[in-house]
């Protein structure tokens, strides 16, 4: 039943696949055990062939008049994405956004699981925050050897982002989730995923800005 | 020389036009004058004819053998973005999230101004953090009608967002950054920009499974 297309799944269907699970999540949660496509494209506002080709990727199929197993999709979707196991990461830069990560508690339920967090500003060092412990940036390389860590969570300031990101590759890092708005040079084979924050906000103020005009 | 083309600029342009802006603030901090594509495309590591055709859609051109003036190029693309005019903003949801939003030093040179922020839970009200105060949700129908408040944050629990952007609507908020994992279904005319934390880590976290699966 569950025949894995590992590779080349587009990246438009990879962040959609985490809306249906916290969707599916709640609706087996309200004690939902079957769903249709259809129902899932109008709850979540999306076309319900998009929905099918979505889900196909994880190798479940819907059965023709029941529609989905909920939990067989949570389970396929989880095991896919790799969210199912932990995933070990660390967090760089304990400054205002990286604290508020270290305490965002969903981050589990979705496979990171942020095991330290690094700064190299003393008067942050040895402070805590939801049991993540922030350590100085000089002992890193030591605990990514130890603990097998391959994830970092980028949060430093912009202008010592790249420096820091090289350090992490050679420190054994083969992920880097940057939230800072520097563009990172680093090898190809490490994986970068980029977050930036201005970067939505100026998609949404030009959208304004042309919706505005249009009604003027 | 500034011809703005205000529409149609494709989302991935306006989204790499901050990473330009960051990059050229801080060469203009370094004391560079004048900058050519390739020198920018080099440095943010994406192609020259990219950066061209990018920077074009803000109206300002190089000229040949001494490209681009920094200076004119970062009131370009601030005046194209709106990042020149504050655009008030409320916080909806002053939780881990939002407070760390709160404190973001960086919004303002982005064009965002978080002017109050708002939550249900009556041991949040009264609070404050970098001079923003955390008030009723109750009071936020006057506000926005007070301060014309157009734009809103929306960081509540994922279980309520749908319920509270939809109130945000009635009280004439007309664009929402939404950093919940919810899908909103709202009026067509509602500008959403959804900036889901958990998707990023999706493609992050695949991206690693994928590269690690080819080098077994």
């Amino acid at each position: 039943m569950v025949d894995k297309q590992q590779h080349k799944v587009p990246e438009p269907t990879l962040k959609r696949l985490p809306v249906y699970l916290h969707y599916l999540k709640r609706a087996y949660e309200r004690g939902i055990l079957t769903i249709s496509a259809p129902q899932i494209g109008k709850e979540l506002n999306c076309d319900p062939t998009q929905v099918v080709k979505d889900l196909a990727t994880t190798g479940v199929k819907g059965r023709p008049r029941v529609g989905y197993s909920v939990h067989e999709l949570i389970q396929a979707i989880e095991g896919f994405l790799g969210f199912d196991l932990p995933n070990e990461a660390f967090l760089v830069g304990a400054g205002n956004l990286g604290t508020a990560l270290m305490s965002y508690p969903d981050f589990k339920s979705y496979g990171i699981n942020i095991v330290a967090a690094f700064d190299s500003d003393a008067s942050r060092i040895g402070r805590s925050s939801s049991g993540v412990n922030i350590i100085h940036m000089d002992k890193l390389p030591e605990l990514a050897q130890r603990l097998k860590v391959r994830i970092a969570i980028l949060t430093t300031p912009a202008g010592v982002a790249q420096e820091v990101a090289e350090h992490l590759v050679e420190c054994g890092i083969a992920a880097i989730w940057n939230l800072t708005p520097t563009r990172l040079n680093l090898p190809e084979k490490i994986v970068v995923q980029n977050t930036s924050m201005y970067a939505n906000v100026a998609v949404m103020l030009k959208k304004l800005k042309d919706t505005e005009s249009d009604n003027s």
